[in-house]
C-alpha cells in the first residue's frame, strides 16, 4: 500500500522511520515547503499528492487549522482515507471530515490525536461494540503532566519548571495551549465525539494550570491529594457534560502517580468496567507509531464510522462537585476555609466554576482554582 | 453467528448476558452437566455441539485441563474457531492449539485467558506488528492483590485478610492457584509465548504470597516500597527470562497504587515506548466481555496466527537483581542487612532466588521472599 506523508516535522519522521520496517507499506510521497524538498519523494505540489491514483492513504501530521483542513477535504473527496495527529483540526472539523469520509467512501483514522502511542481511539471504539461508555477522564497532556511532576520532586516554582521543560523540549516557546488547556480540550472534545456519538459543544469550560505554585501543590499535598490538568466527561439519561481543569485526586490514585511527560486515559464502560491506558502522550515514535497502526489497521479491513446523529443534551451538572479556590478575593457567601489563602465552594457544575474563577482573576490574577476528585 | 458457550459458571453466564445485546451473534446451544441442563439452548452431550455445522464459534469457559483439552481439540479439529478464558488449559496445550487451528483453518482467540476484561492479548499482537516487546509484567491476578492492598488499607494479617476475601468471593476454597502464583505463571507464559513469538518454557520460577506477613509490608513500607506478586519477562539478543515473584515497588509506582482486586499490565515496545493497561482482571462480566470481544473481532475477520517457531533461548539471568529474604535461616555470605529479621542478596537470577528460597522454607517454612524493582 503507497501512502504519502504531509509535513515532514517530528512525527512526520517518526512516520517514515517506522514505515521503513514495516512490510506491505510504502511513503511514496512526502509534501513540504518547497525549500525543505530534498529527494525524490518530496513534493511542494499537493495537487500532484490528490491526484495520483497510486496513493490509498495520506497521513497528515502537520498541524495547525490551515491548510491542514483543506488538504484533508481534498484527500477525502479524491476518494483516499486520511490519517491524522492533528488533534487542532479534527477537533474542529471532526463533523464534516466524517460527513465527507462516509460520502466518499474514505475512512478517517485519528488514533494519533489523542494521546501519542496510547491505543486510546481505538479501544474506545472496539469498547462500544459492546458497552456504552458512561465516562472518560485523563491525563491527555505529557507538558502539564511534566510541569506538575517537576514541581512537586524539584520543589520548584512554575516559571522555573516551564522554562526547564522549554529547554528539554517537553513545552514549546509558546506553550500557552498547553498550559492554558487548549490541547486538552481538542483531546477531550474527540475522545467525547467517539465515545458518546455526538459532536461535542465546542464550548466547554476550560481551565489550564498557568497560576498554579508550589504553594498550592503544598497546600493539596497537606489534604493527601495531588493536582493533574485533566479532561473529563460523563453522559447518562440523554445528557452528557464535559470540562477541562485542574483536579485535585487523591495521593494513592493511578492518575497522582503519572510520572514525568507520560499521559493516563480512563473510561468506564457497562460491562467492561474501568479501564486506564497509560504510555507516551507525544514524540516522534510514539505518536508515529499511532499513525502507522492506522494504516495497518486500514489495510485489515478497519473501516471506522463516525456518527454523530445522536442528541444527547449539553448539562453541565452532571459533573457538578466540589472546587477549591487559592485567591485574594473574598469568599463568597457559603464557601468554606480550605487552608490558608483558600476556600472550598461546594456543589459547583464546571461551567459556574469558570465563572467564579474569571471573578476571582479579575480582582487577583494569580487565582487558582482546582475541583476536588469525586473519589476523594 | 451461531456460537456455543461451553459451561454455564460465572464466565458463561456473562458472556450469555453480553451476547443478548450485540446484534449478529447468537447463543445456540451451552453445554452444561446433565442434571444442570435447563432449556432448549442446554446439552451434556458435546458431539452433538462439534458436529453442528451451524456453529462457527465454541466458547471454553469451563476451566481445568480436562475435558477442555480433549473439547477444544476436537472443536478445532472440525474447523471450528475457538474462544477461551480457560487460561490453564492455553498455557498447558498452547502449541498443540496453535497448531491444529492452523491445521484446520480455524482461530484460537484467548484474550480473555489473561487480564479479564483488559485489552491485553490484543493490544501485544497490535504492538507486535511494528514492534519488538522488549519486556512485560503486570499484577495479573486480583485475588492476590486484593489481599496485599487490604492487608495495607486494614493493618490486618494474610490468614485474616485471605478469609474476608473468601468471603467476598475474591479468593477460592482453595487459594493455591492464586496465592502460589501458578495462576500468575500461566497468564506470564502465555503472555510470554505471544509477544516473543516462542513456547515459553514451562518451568519458570515462581514464588506467591502464602508467607507474606503484615510486617512485612511495614518493612518495605519503611524503604519506600509495597510488594506485589508480578510476572514478568525480558527478552534481548536471542534470549528471554520470565519468572513470577513477590516485588518490592517504589510506592509512587502506578503498580504500588493498583487498588483491590484490579490488575495493571505493561510492556515496553520498541517504538510505542512504555503502554500500561489497567481493568478488571476477572469476574463475570468484564471476562464475558473479553470473549464476545474476541467473537466480534473473530467476525471482523481477525484470524490471530500463534507461531512458536523463534528459537529464543531461556536465560534466567536477564531478570537477575536483588532479593530480599525475611528468613530465620542465618544469612548466606556476601548477603546484606535488610532491617530487622531480613537480608538481602544481591544480584541473584530469579532460579538462585528461588533455590535460596527454598533452603530458607526448608528451615523456617514462614521464611518471605521478594525480588527489588529495577527502578527501585
Amino acid at each position: 500500500m503507497k501512502i504519502a506523508i504531509l509535513g515532514y516535522g517530528t512525527v512526520g519522521r517518526g512516520v517514515d522511520q517506522i514505515v521503513a520496517g514495516v512490510e506491505g507499506i510504502e511513503v511514496t510521497r512526502i509534501l513540504e515547503l518547497p525549500d525543505r524538498c530534498e529527494g525524490p519523494r518530496m513534493t511542494s505540489d499537493y495537487a500532484s499528492i490528490v491526484s495520483d491514483p497510486s496513493i490509498e492513504v495520506v497521513l497528515e501530521c502537520m498541524g495547525g487549522l490551515e491548510p491542514a483542513h483543506t488538504f484533508i477535504m481534498q484527500a477525502l473527496e479524491a476518494g483516499k482515507s486520511v490519517v491524522t495527529s492533528n488533534k487542532a483540526v479534527v477537533a474542529a472539523f471532526f463533523d464534516e471530515f466524517a460527513r465527507a469520509a462516509e460520502e466518499h467512501g474514505a475512512s478517517l483514522l485519528i488514533e494519533a490525536t489523542c494521546g501519542g502511542g496510547i491505543p486510546w481511539i481505538a479501544s474506545i471504539e472496539k469498547v462500544r461494540r459492546i458497552d456504552e461508555v458512561s465516562s472518560l477522564s485523563g491525563i491527555m497532556n505529557g507538558t502539564t503532566n511534566f510541569i506538575v511532576d517537576a514541581m512537586i520532586k524539584n520543589d520548584a516554582d512554575f516559571d522555573e519548571t516551564l522554562a526547564r521543560a522549554q529547554e528539554l523540549g517537553y513545552a514549546e516557546a509558546d506553550p500557552s495551549a498547553d498550559i492554558d488547556g487548549i490541547d486538552v480540550k481538542n483531546k477531550t472534545r474527540i475522545a467525547v465525539s467517539v465515545a458518546f456519538d455526538t459532536a461535542c459543544e465546542p464550548e466547554i469550560p476550560v481551565t489550564g494550570i498557568r497560576t498554579l505554585t508550589k504553594a498550592d501543590l503544598d497546600l493539596f499535598a497537606a489534604r493527601g491529594c495531588t493536582v493533574k490538568l485533566l479532561g473529563r466527561a460523563v453522559q447518562r439519561d440523554g445528557r452528557y457534560a464535559a470540562s477541562v481543569e485542574p483536579v485535585a485526586l487523591p495521593s494513592a490514585s493511578l492518575e497522582a502517580n503519572v510520572p514525568a511527560n507520560f499521559n493516563l486515559v480512563s473510561l468506564e464502560g457497562t460491562t467492561v468496567g474501568p479501564l486506564k491506558f497509560y504510555g507516551q502522550g507525544a514524540g516522534s515514535l510514539p505518536t508515529g507509531n499511532a499513525m502507522v497502526q492506522d494504516v495497518i489497521d486500514y489495510a485489515a479491513g478497519r473501516r471506522p464510522r463516525y456518527d454523530f446523529s445522536r442528541a444527547l443534551a449539553y448539562d453541565p451538572a452532571l459533573l457538578a462537585g466540589d472546587y477549591v479556590y487559592r485567591t485574594t478575593m473574598p469568599a463568597p457567601e457559603g464557601a468554606e476555609a480550605f487552608g490558608s489563602g483558600a476556600w472550598l465552594v461546594r456543589g459547583l457544575d464546571p461551567v459556574s466554576a469558570r465563572t467564579l474563577l474569571d471573578e476571582a482573576l479579575a480582582q487577583d490574577p494569580t487565582s487558582f482554582m482546582a475541583a476536588l476528585s469525586q473519589e476523594d
